[in-house]
Parts: C-alpha cells; sequence; structure tokens
C-alpha cells in the first residue's frame, strides 16, 4: 500500500490523480490533500478519501470547508505552511506536487528532506529552483518523478539505463492551436482562440503557454534539471497529434520512444506505481486508427518563447526565475485582454533584458528575484497594453 | 575486449557485422569467420582480421581459400562440422549467427552449451528450433540478442523491465513493395518487381519473404521465442517508413518504441555491446525530414502468409518447421519463374494441410519434418506451375 499526499487535489491533475486511486483501491490510500480555494469540492474529496490531514489556500476557505461540515481531519494550516504540513505528514510515502505557481516550493523540499518520494506535475517548482531542489533530492536518496506527459515519458525511456547512454532528449510539443501561422497572424489572435487546445484539455495558463511555445520552453529547463543534460542536448519538435509524447537518444544513436492516449491517468500512475507497472483501466492506444504521425521543426520566429527559455537555461542562475515570473504576468494581462498575443514575448524579453543574473542558491533568493521580476514585467506589460 | 566469431561472414550481416568491429578495433576482435562459398572475400577478412579459426561451407570453397594464399588461420571444417567448430572456439565471448537456412542449428546449440553469447541473425534457428534452443539458453544462462532490426527494437523496449509488464509487441512491417495491391494485382507480379524493397537492401530470398509478408510471420514466431509471448499478444502493424522498427505494449497501456535509421549496423553493434551501448559512426535519424510516420493493419487477404506464420505459431510443434520449409521451396520456385506470387502461400498452406503436427524435442526430429516439408512442399510446387 503506498500512501500517497496530494498538493492542488481539487485542479485538473488532483482530480486525476484521486481517479487513478479510485481504480486502485488496494495499492493506493490518500493520507493528505491540500487545495486552493474550492472547499465545496475538498469536502466532497475529504468524506470520500479520508485523509488524515487536509489544508486551503486561505483562512476564508478553511472557513467554507468547516460550514460544509467536513467530518473528522487535521486542518494543517493555510498558504504555504499548510502545504508544508500536507507534505511532511508521518504516513506520506509520496507526495504529488499539483498545485500551481510557486507556492509548493517549500513544501516540496520539507517532503525531500523526509525522504517522501516526489511526484511532480508542477513546472514552477524546477523552473524557479531546480539547483536547490535537486541537489536535496540527491544528498536525499530521494526520486523526482515527472507527471508532465514529456518527463514522464523520458523517464520511462532512460528507464533501467544508465545517464551516460544519454545523447539527446526530444520532447515533443503538439505545436497548440496556431502551429502554422506566422509572426504577423498572431498579432491578432484572442484568448478565446487560444484557449482552443487540439490534444490535451488542461487549465486557462498552460493553455496559452502552450500556444505560445513557453510551456515547452519551460519543459525544456525542467529537462535539464530532472535528466541532467544541458541545454544543447535538448532538441523540440512538433508532433502535432501528441501520440509520441517524447523520445530519448541514446549514444548509439538509436532512439526509444514512449507513446500513449492523451490521458494524464497514465502518466500519474505510473508516478505512483514506479518502480512498478499496474494495469491501468483505459483504452490502449490504437496506432492503426491515429494512423499518422508528423513531425516538424519548431517555428521559433513565430514562437519565441521557446528560444527565450533556451537563452534563459543557458544563462542558468537567475535567469530561469526571470523567464517564468514575466511570462506569468504577460500571460495574466493577455487573458485580461489588455495586451495583444505577440506581446508576451515582448515582456518576457525585456524583462530578461533588464536582469543582471545572479546565484540563486536558497528559497528567499529565489522569492527576491521573482517578485522583482514580476514587478517590472507589469511596469513593461503596462506600455505595451493595446489600445481599444 | 569482447571475442567475436562469426557464422556467414560474407554475406549481407556478416559484411555489416565486420564494419561495426572496424568502428570498434578497441573493443571487438575477430576470433572466428565461416562462410558458404566465397573464398575471395573469405580470405580477403583473413588477411584484414586475423581470426584464430574459419571455415567453409565445401571443401571445395576450401581449396579454393587456400589457393588464394590466406596466412596462418586453422580451417575449422565444412558445412554444419565448420560451424560448430567456429562457434565453439574457446576464444570466443560472442557469436553472431548470421548464416541463412538451417545450416547453424547445431552450432548455435554448441556454442549455448559452452557458455557463449549469441547474437542471432538467422530466422531458421528460432522458427525450426526455438524450444530447443531456448530451453538451452535458458538452461545456461546464456542471453539470445536479436540483430533482427524488429526484435532489437523490442529488446531495446523491454531492457530492464519485468517480464510481467509487457501485455503486447507490435512488430512493425514495412508492407514491402505490393503494400495495397489486392489479391488480384498480385497474380501476375514479377521476381523482378518483388526484389525492389522500399526501404531495406536484404538478401533475396529475404526480400521476397518481405514482399509476401512471410518474413513479418517469422518474425511473429521468433518474437514468441526470444521474448516468451503467445501468437495473441504479437501483433503486426504496417509502417511504410520503416523508421519505427518495432513497439511494446505495457500493462498499464504505455507503448514503448525504437526508431532508427535502416542500417543493419545498429542492431549489430547493440548486440555486440550489449549491455553498454557505445557511439555509432552514423548520422542519427533526423525525425523532422522523416517529417510524417503511417500505421496501417496488414492485408491478410491479400498477404495470406502472415495468417498462416500466426495458424503455425498456434499450433506449435512441428507446423513452424513446415511453415518455414514450404516457404523456401516456394520462394526458390518463385524466384526462377516456375510459380507465381500467390502461389508461394497456395504452397505453404497445402503443406500445412497434409502434415500431421508432432512432437519436436531433437534436432534430428526437426530436420526430418523439414526434408519431409521439402519433398511434399516441392511436389504441390510442381503442381503450380505456370504454363509458358
Amino acid at each position: 500500500m503506498k500512501r500517497i499526499a496530494i498538493l492542488g487535489s481539487t485542479g485538473s491533475i488532483g482530480q486525476s490523480a484521486l481517479a487513478v486511486v479510485d481504480a486502485h483501491r488496494d495499492r493506493l490510500r490518500v493520507v493528505g490533500l491540500a487545495a486552493g480555494e474550492n472547499a465545496e469540492l475538498l469536502a466532497e474529496q475529504i468524506a470520500r478519501y479520508q485523509p488524515a490531514i487536509a489544508a486551503m489556500a486561505t483562512g476564508k476557505a478553511i472557513d467554507r470547508l468547516i460550514g460544509t461540515g467536513v467530518g473528522a481531519v487535521t486542518i494543517g494550516g493555510t498558504g504555504r505552511d499548510g502545504l508544508v504540513a500536507v507534505a511532511s505528514h508521518p504516513d506520506a510515502d509520496v507526495v504529488l506536487c499539483a498545485s500551481s505557481g510557486t507556492e509548493a516550493l517549500e513544501a516540496v523540499l520539507a517532503a525531500i528532506e523526509l525522504g517522501k518520494t516526489i511526484a511532480l506535475a508542477n513546472k514552477e517548482v524546477l523552473v524557479m529552483a531546480g539547483g536547490i531542489v535537486t541537489e536535496a533530492a540527491t544528498r536525499r536518496g530521494v526520486a523526482i518523478l515527472p507527471v508532465d506527459s514529456e518527463h514522464n515519458a523520458i523517464h520511462q525511456c532512460v528507464h533501467g539505463r544508465p545517464a551516460e547512454d544519454v545523447r539527446r532528449l526530444i520532447l515533443t510539443a503538439s505545436g497548440g492551436p496556431f502551429r502554422g501561422r506566422s509572426a504577423g497572424e498572431l498579432e491578432a489572435v484572442s484568448a478565446v482562440a487560444a484557449l482552443q487546445h487540439p490534444t490535451w484539455r488542461m487549465g486557462r495558463k498552460i493553455t496559452i503557454d502552450s500556444a505560445t511555445l513557453m510551456n515547452k520552453g519551460l519543459e525544456v529547463i525542467e529537462a535539464h534539471w530532472l535528466f541532467g543534460v544541458g541545454a544543447d542536448q535538448i532538441d523540440v519538435v512538433i508532433h502535432p497529434q501528441s501520440v509520441v509524447h517524447s523520445m530519448v537518444e541514446f549514444t548509439d544513436g538509436s532512439i526509444l520512444a514512449q507513446f500513449g492516449v492523451t490521458d494524464m491517468r497514465l502518466p500519474i500512475q505510473y508516478a505512483f506505481s514506479y518502480p512498478e507497472r499496474w494495469p491501468a483501466p483505459l483504452p490502449p492506444l490504437d496506432l492503426v486508427r491515429a494512423g499518422r504521425l508528423d513531425f516538424d521543426a519548431p517555428d521559433t520566429t513565430a514562437f519565441p518563447c521557446l528560444s527565450l527559455a533556451y537563452r534563459a537555461l543557458e544563462a542558468e542562475r537567475s535567469l530561469p526565475v526571470v523567464l517564468n515570473a514575466a511570462n506569468e504576468i504577460a500571460v495574466a494581462r493577455f487573458l485580461e485582454g489588455r495586451i495583444g498575443f505577440t506581446a508576451i514575448p515582448q515582456v518576457i524579453a525585456r524583462a530578461m533584458d533588464v536582469h543582471r543574473p545572479a546565484e540563486v542558491s536558497t528559497l528567499a533568493a529565489v522569492r527576491a528575484v521573482d517578485a522583482a521580476a514580476r514587478a517590472h514585467a507589469l511596469d513593461i506589460a503596462r506600455g505595451l497594453e493595446l489600445k481599444v
């Protein structure tokens, strides 16, 4: 029996994770749940899974949770402290980090220090604090199992092989809803259009990141930390069908690729079951029905966010923090209709230009760089606002 | 330093294997070479690689070899004895079985009994004597490393994973030069047309087997023995570009696939280097240039040989021996222009119909069934001869 704590249980990944638990009640038990503001759904989850501990983002949310007449559960607190309490619970073997943003950084580090396995579905943890987190995991001998379909695919491909056999990682990207459009054609695209992802159903922020290819850029940075390879060993290839989730090229030129249906329950289950594999209650991939798989080079002229991510990774140190912070600000402003789609990379590039990269070896330093970059990015975004 | 003996050194696979040795002279040394009739090429190979032992198919070929003024090398003998002598040489760590047909059966078994690793590029060894060979390999703890690109791909995909995690093997097939044609359209195809394989350059017999899909059928039987899975766990999918060499579906529905350029040096090197991987002097696969990969179901109405192979495997016992023997006769008669392309499966089906499956637990029994089936198949083929 593996005992699971879930940070972000009411989000898309969190709900899929609980569906995996439902399919394997004999193998998985939920011991902790942390959510943001959705008290009603968390109350249902507590009733169903009876965790030992629960937490929410704010005191107001906790009040609503208690107001639902929720049963016996320890309230671990709010905000970062609540996340740390759930992730540190002594009963938890595996902590699934599926909360968005940077709130869970301390919780993930706490779980690592306690020797718990990390199932990682949050990008910011590694983009912002990859050096800190992987150093701690190595020192404590803790496994970080990626839940992102791309990194999960790479984990499956490299499993059981020595690191020196890996020559190159090839991340696949669907290309998003605007694949094939020129930079000029992208000027006037709306948030509504950008939210229509062709192959995956995800949250709003990550769907915009898929449309700009920043999502893939953040994954390049994550891949660097997860698999210990340099920026020059990570390639991105556009694969619109999202059947091949990613690939690894070995020193002899042979490539292993992982194929699967586009359902997050598969990589979540892999992370929960690892190193075992369990049957999954999903129809298998029908390759004959898929029929055709295409591969193309990414267009970094129309989608400069991907190049910006490589630039940040090559500079290392604090620049990926700035990239991520500026992107969050720019995407939020785009979703609010304040700036255009092509202004997103402009905001990020200018925020990176004004930043002087520095070492960031503590979470406090990371948070300081993040806050400064957000303020800068907001200023820049205001200067790029659409005239209505 | 791994010391290699090559059975079939002057053939297509043998020459590719020596090219692999050339690229890794610091890691590989040739200690034995066995060839068929090509004395001139074997003499060159002996001069270049200075093996301890050599053998040829016939005394006449040996005479020609000696006539070339070949240097100091022990002549291991002729025919099956010569192959056994080369495969059994005390200096050999790995025996590459790349001779065609059934002559190498005893040699492979002898090498297994001596604890040598087998790199297997010959189909008949497992199709005809899979039970005998795999029983011996298991008993002696000997690895059989497949060199066929499909089985090599599967070996790469299952490496490091427990056998019970495997749900299904998916062998890819290019479909050969006649992919998409109906049974009626295949009646009049010539040997010249059938010898034009779209993606691989191979010998004549295997090229015809690719055109009839019998090659894939024989590979299904091999996969059964190599990976211990039943006929119902082995699927074939048509993939005309021959980029994906084969795939494995695991219990959770995830599929691992191996991609590579179509060059036999890659799987040969994998078998020589295993469990290591070494750099290969080949350009890597360029997926963007490949651009598109297609997958389709095989047409077993137009290409009944594939179904015949499944029928033989399901019956087990001696029926695969009959399938293989009748196919060899039928292909030879087709290449001589005596029977039509669609008569090939007819010869095989009728030879299988008249055979009463029996246990074949010794090589003598295998050879007896083989001889009887060849005689039967020749009779049947004579009855199907084209009227000119």
